[in-house]
């Protein structure tokens, strides 16, 4: 079954965003009309609605679908900063246009409206957890610089910055609505290790994708974050197999000619993409395999179907 | 009485607000490390426990001030990129040490861990009122940036902007413990409206002395705001007295020679400064007069203390 077509409330969410995140401030307008109008896939959107119908429907899904996406939005317009990325989601990133300053503090209109959101759900808990997600995601991002910065890479620290970045988001994306919905325990939990395992997955299949993809797939060039010094599974292993001449190549940020493209061949060369791909496909069964708590359904289908995805289509 | 002399739980909020920032991840240690030891006055931190002492002591009064601390002190890390400041409370500006990644992204955990705190206090409603305190500090800054690029000034701007900026947080900081100490709607609204008033009028004073106050006691160069292109009440009064002359002033930024001493000296000439001092003095007694609606003690007469004090010192 094909996540498409299922029913998901996909356009009473894209009509309630315009609405929470109107502001009478032109240049919040502005930005903000960029990134509902650039849409993106709403993968997290998504996943809050298929959780939610695995659960037989949940009261306040759209509303946990907003609070998940302007999280996200929100981060976007943080992270362009840190990114320096060219583009986003196909568009000039928003602070080219308008400047940090405005990107910056119109997250936090985001963020402000988010929690307004959870306000009016009522449900102290999902406040918790939404506080916690974006603790994990800010330490997540730091953490991801910090590496950077000082070249101190290490398997722990890739998991952390990607269990902050991505699988803290997805889990809140799975979770959110088992608390909405009082799911028993054993539910919940299923929801927020699938949820957890899947966002990992993503992210590894994102940065694996980052170096070894074509760039007419990813829509930009190839190595961007081996350009900006960030930590990836792949530059990882490679460091750990061939430590002089890949560690010359990461100092000088893959800037030397056809450095990247000497990356790609040592990984294909060393079985390193064969390793990736397999380390990508287990997390995914590891998460398929919590979906088995919930009773079979088109939506339990779907998320199955959606996590199956990320250990396919690898180049 | 003066305000210090009143005990105050700040030792006990010092050390807590050590212990809710803390994390594991190194560099966001380092910018929390700058901010708590840089300390700053903890206005807001002061005014949370003055108006819970005015009620007769409130739970999670420290609480509460943590929560005000963290919101201003995210404010800060955000606007390092937006004021270009030199130095912000004496230190070099967070950013500069550590780059606008770092700062945006500590400024976000801190946003995390207020969020963390106010699931603890399990009050509902001041979830509502933080979410829309941040909503109006995020459009008040972005406003003010709007306003700066398009030279678009005017008096319902300026009002707009220093109630964003400032005074809705002193607005939570006073109207907090009233919800906390589930008081009488009278006191409640005598308190936030003391707060917000409070607020407008440490900021007009604030953007006062930006021009007209003397760089020994601002520690700073006079005139930050005109080089920002910034809208301030004197620069809004300039401009309607002396369209021309100051109108080529503020495009040019007042980076002509002698162009602060000419703002200077029109400002004392045609009377703005004492009209501005009264306006201040207006917002204060306004702001007085709300104090009257709650049971005479020291905590009160220290609130109006604090107030009178923005009305002094002009210079």
């Amino acid at each position: 079954m094909s996540v498409k077509s299922l029913t998901t409330p996909l356009e009473a969410f894209e009509e309630r965003l315009r609405e929470v995140i109107r502001s009478d401030v032109e240049f919040i307008r502005l930005i903000e009309e960029d990134l509902v109008t650039a849409g993106g896939k709403r993968v997290r959107p998504q996943l809050v609605f298929l959780a939610s119908g695995a659960l037989g429907g949940v009261p306040h899904a759209v509303d946990m679908a907003l609070v998940v996406e302007l999280l996200h939005s929100a981060t976007l317009l943080h992270d362009d900063l840190v990114d320096d990325a060219e583009t986003r989601r196909g568009q000039v990133a928003a602070f080219r246009k308008y400047g940090n300053a405005v990107s910056v503090l119109s997250g936090d209109y985001l963020l402000a409206r988010l929690m307004h959101l959870l306000a009016e759900m009522g449900r102290m808990e999902l406040v918790a957890m939404v506080a916690q997600t974006a603790r994990e995601l800010s330490e997540g991002e730091v953490l991801q610089f910090q590496v950077a910065a000082l070249a101190d890479y290490s398997l722990e620290a890739y998991e952390r910055i990607i269990t902050g970045k991505t699988g803290s988001v997805t889990r809140l994306c799975c979770e959110g609505p088992a608390v909405l919905a009082d799911a028993p325990a054993q539910q919940r939990q299923a929801l927020a290790q699938f949820g957890l395992l899947y966002g990992q997955a993503f992210q590894m299949r994102d940065d694996y994708l980052d170096l070894m993809g074509s760039p007419e797939v990813l829509g930009k060039p190839v190595g961007g974050d081996v350009r900006e010094g960030k930590l990836t599974r792949v530059t990882l292993r490679l460091l750990e197999e061939f430590p002089q001449e890949v560690g010359q190549i990461l100092r000088r940020k893959g800037e030397g000619v056809g450095d990247l493209e000497r990356l790609r061949t040592l990984v294909v060369q060393s079985g390193i993409d064969r390793e990736i791909v397999e380390a990508i496909r287990e997390r995914v069964e590891a998460a398929v395999a919590h979906l088995e708590a919930l009773p079979p359904s088109p939506y339990r289908d779907a998320l199955e179907a959606l996590a199956r995805k990320e250990s396919s289509r690898l180049s």
